[in-house]
């Protein structure tokens, strides 16, 4: 099959601001979008790129594939029609903050209007997220098995049991000096860090200092919006909020070892009730597999925690995952509340989450937490007990008590071989 | 904070073999593990490296940024005890074949035990798989309103409608001859595309032709098993299974423009009534959001196809997708066989998928299908009969009748006002 790959025959190993024209600059958190600029990532045409990485992250490995195997043509630019957002949002004020929002670009859903005259003028600018609308059919609502019994209102919640909800899809957009400041790093640090640690993924990060923006190849955010979305930035109205990240063995299949999928429909269930009384609800979904440590740590650890002599026991449960990680959680909730700012989010009355930490990094971003709900305990499975434990005595938030060191030693977890 | 980054103050851009101790040479699809070697992706050490890339792929980025903090000490070494399979997989006919694999590690998930070595010298081989137990408590069945009515037999299906699973977590590790020979194109033209197509990721694709293994930073696979593992490969026994691609709208939240967690359970059903029949069934679910085109990509188009003139139809539905994305879908079937032959299946009873491309990629890799198990009419819900026509249309499997041209242009879908 004829390959379309390549259009010159010369390999740049890494791009130089010479070799063309001249990128746009990025000024960071500009008061508008076309002072702040677009954020050009396309392969092609790479005399315009002035960011690091790629649009769709971690799927141009894809894309690479399909112009490999001669299937997708490498100078294909996106036909944007009809696809803006199904729902205004924004823009906000903390939009044009360059300290509020480091890790995502807040103009990414509006690229065809607010860059139109750079894709009018050959530019290859491709948005980093979409907004639409979608109606949901969760078993659990479907099933009134929930303790919730909400009632059908036909606007959120409809008869059949289906919700509306508005949702938006987010790919991460770095700016790299706001990212090593929410580490208490330097940027040269954290650029080479990057580059050293992932094994040499783009050299640019250590190359090219001129460039500031840097798409990582990562999972990316959606956000489930129920309700009035003016509602959300309203301060007479409500709002309920979890942040949630991603447990695809809890929130696809169900595994009764956490407390992931329960909580999740706890916090829809909530977020529903608080539409139904005229606030909105938000639920943002990170992908971030297994504290960030992906599938394969959890899994090693899952088997480490439940032969460890004595069993799997709460006061070891995060020793564990520090054996085998070297870290207890890789998830830096530091960048988590950028997404809460996007929405112009200052103050959230019901947050859905015992976490701690997501707790201080949305605190410490200057957003008001009214209540923070727990899991309510007849949601939580029988071998999840461990878990919600091992995180209580650690600091996560609970109205109960607080588990003693003997309560932690005792043996909770089912054994590897009682399955 | 001190950052404690960087071992020397040295950056090297590209490694090169005469920088240290000479790789060890990864001979792919080798009579057994030792002379095959281990895959060694460390970033610290990197003299014993031999693959371009990293361990856990993405989350390699998050690994970086706690490095960059100071919270992981970057020469760390995971302690692998207990963390060895709970269930014994292997080794099969197929993990030798150089042909039959080519995107994941056999020995992945047996490092500890075959690579003992090797650790005991201090290179850092890590496991690129994990294998452990699970109990579901997946939402439909314990509700019991799908239309299957299964019966506790408390084994594989308990009383309480909860499921007992084997489960296996899998990154990609790809040799790049034969991911070039899938593909029909040559090792080179692949390279180059991976690293253009990227922006640049990984320049050891193009300056390292001695090292054949590359890690991507792509989702990986989860495969769950019901019922006896040993039931997989034995030819008296039936076995059940369904390849599924990730939909997280649908996964999770039950978002009704599609099919795929309605046919997901499906399959989980069909697999444990092949599983209480004395057969097996296994669930494969690859991380490829939104045809692996990403979830942002997903979401333009929903709005492209909901706001066209005409509203959404049937006859337009790929069109749509490749307007945007420049192809209808960037999946590539052509490797998702490999997990089945590492599985060592060699006949599939039941395979619960209409999929074309599904079913000639496995066909194609020489593993019979017997019969394919389309979805039940009345799990397919409303707003999805749009998918579910264009498919048939196009050549998905059906035992009922392809639509014709003028029920293709007919509008189903839900308009973004009617939310």
């Amino acid at each position: 099959m004829a390959s379309k790959t390549t259009v010159s025959n010369h390999i740049v190993l890494t791009s130089h601001p010479t070799g063309g024209q001249k990128p746009i600059e990025i000024k960071w958190g500009a008061t508008d979008a076309k002072t702040r600029g677009p954020v050009v990532a396309t392969p092609a045409g790479s005399g315009w790129r002035n960011a690091i990485g790629s649009y769709s992250g971690s799927y141009s490995v894809y894309r690479a594939l399909a112009v490999a195997a001669g299937s997708l043509d490498p100078l294909h630019k996106p036909d944007l029609t009809n696809t803006a957002p199904a729902v205004d949002m924004g823009p906000f004020p903390q939009w044009t903050d360059p300290q509020k929002i480091v890790s995502i670009d807040p103009w990414g859903h509006r690229v065809e209007d607010v860059f139109a005259d750079h894709i009018e003028a050959g530019i290859d600018v491709r948005p980093t997220m979409a907004v639409t609308r979608a109606r949901l059919k969760v078993p659990e609502l479907i099933a009134k098995h929930s303790g919730l019994h909400l009632e059908a209102d036909g606007k959120v919640l409809l008869e059949t049991g289906e919700v509306n909800v508005t949702k938006v899809a987010i790919e991460p957009v770095w700016h790299l000096p706001g990212i090593a400041q929410r580490f208490n790093t330097d940027e040269h640090t954290m650029r080479r860090s990057l580059f050293e640690q992932t094994g040499g993924m783009f050299s640019e990060l250590v190359t090219r200092p001129d460039l500031h923006v840097f798409l990582p190849p990562i999972g990316g955010i959606t956000v489930y919006l129920f309700g009035d979305v003016g509602a959300i930035t309203d301060s007479n109205r409500q709002l309920s909020c979890r942040v949630h990240d991603e447990c695809n063995g809890s929130d696809v299949f169900g595994s009764d070892i956490c407390t992931c999928r329960p909580y999740l429909i706890h916090g829809i269930e909530d977020a529903i009730q608080t539409a139904q009384e005229g606030g909105a609800g938000v639920i943002v979904y990170n992908r971030k597999e297994g504290r960030a440590l992906g599938e394969v740590t959890k899994f090693l650890v899952y088997n480490a925690r439940k032969r460890q002599h004595g069993g799997d026991t709460a006061d070891r449960y995060f020793e564990r995952t520090e054996c085998v990680a070297g870290v207890q959680d890789m998830r830096f909730q530091e960048l988590m509340p950028d997404v809460l700012n996007w929405l112009g989010i200052t103050r959230i009355d019901r947050f859905i989450s015992m976490s701690n930490l997501k707790y201080d990094a949305i605190v410490g971003q200057g957003i008001e937490i009214v209540e923070r709900i727990p899991i309510p305990e007849h949601m939580v499975p029988t071998d999840a007990k461990v878990e919600m434990d091992a995180k209580k005595a650690a600091g996560y938030f609970t109205n109960g008590e607080v588990p003693t060191a003997k309560e932690l030693a005792k043996k909770h977890g089912r054994d590897l071989k009682d399955y």
